[in-house]
């Protein structure tokens, strides 16, 4: 299965004023995680994957999320990503972030394979994510 | 059921590079809605609330999100926001942020009332909702 | 002299554990400010104005703010933004923050109208406003 | 003179649709690189050293940056950050952001040392640096 881990710090500007994490800061760090993982399957950053596969990007489509404990400025913590599932147009992923060993949040995220919508570039859709996308996100 | 409506405006610093919102940006207008509801609730600003009744918030514990279509900047956009179920010290939330009518992305949040904890400041736990303002979250 | 007023609302997810907003955020104010004085002088939306006159966007090249007062969470703001200066391919924005007629926040910004750099689209260079665009800038 | 240099990653997060860093993100990053200064100098992360002194923070009265060449998601860069002046109540802070070696951006900030306001706690103030501050700000 495809992971990958990110430490990182929790700073002054991701806290709000009862002085913990302002919540939606975890989706944005789960967003690079995301990408982290995808830029080391395909072994290239993701400006690079984009232009090689001429996708408009993975949105997510749904996302879940549960908090368990707060973090506060100053926590060091790690997120664990994983690719959970891979179907033919969409993927799951899970993150995982602990402090000190402990749990803090779980995320969970469906994404899809997006390309700009061939009647209208104003929209984008779902596409068959390439084969050799798929074989590296199943054989890590 | 206690309910409100926000109408704004999608800009570009809530857009990513793919021209399209950038997710995490939801759950910070959704945090707003619900700020608003409180506050039409309990006929006080959150500042002044906070105060009254002595606590340290209204922390999310469990958040999800469908993503229907995107928005993009300049996008008028307007979020339904409705309180859906109230506990002795949690209360669930449901967002509609809808574009011309049509629905783009429906949030669910479950949060708790929360107080420093008496043996560790650090953390917080929840309590339960006074008496007061569960009589205003029942009654409108 | 084009100028605008927008009315906002600082919200607890601009604010840090100082309890007041967190400086960054008023950047993003009034880079706001600006699109939509912009528009007004344009007559079209943002996205529909970089496509009108086929440039990257207009962005900054030298800011500078003065931070008078601190705004909290709950505040009602005005912003007055006005276009100071016009060069040929560069102008100049005043931003006035202010919070119950009191001037909290001045921002200035220098901002260039941009384009892909012919010789490499990974770069984007200054170019001449558009003789039209200048027109509306002067008169209004 | 003290200093430190934090090195980076400028992600899909931090980017606008014209697929460079949104400037505002530059604010929080520098933000987060006088914390790490300045807990440096002290011994302690910013949450302790809050307490250890009692004050309210040490924010920013005025700040002023240029922008030299726009980065993007994916672009390696490092920020250098020096004290480059310390007075009795107010500092002030510079930092160099390269990428690749070649400066994109230069920030410069003035910061005060605050405390709640003795007569109105809605309000900071500042008030003179304490002398063992002032001293390890003046010896590293």
């Amino acid at each position: 299965m495809l992971s990958n881990i990110r430490n990182l710090r929790i700073e002054w500007c991701d806290c709000d004023p009862a002085g913990i994490i302002f919540y939606p800061r975890y989706f944005e760090m789960f967003d690079t995680s995301t990408t982290v993982l995808i830029e080391r399957a395909l072994g290239m950053n993701k400006i690079d994957y984009l232009k090689a596969y001429d996708f408009a990007g993975h949105p997510v489509i749904e996302t879940r999320a549960r908090f368990r404990q707060p973090t506060r400025f100053g926590d060091e913590v790690a997120i664990e990503t994983m690719l959970v599932e891979c179907g033919q147009s969409s993927f799951k992923i899970e993150h995982r972030l602990t402090k000190a060993g402990a749990l803090a949040v779980e995320g969970f995220e469906t994404r899809v394979w997006a390309a700009s919508h061939p009647d209208d570039p104003k929209h984008i859709k779902s596409q068959p994510i390439p084969p050799e996308v798929l074989a590296r996100f199943n054989s890590n």
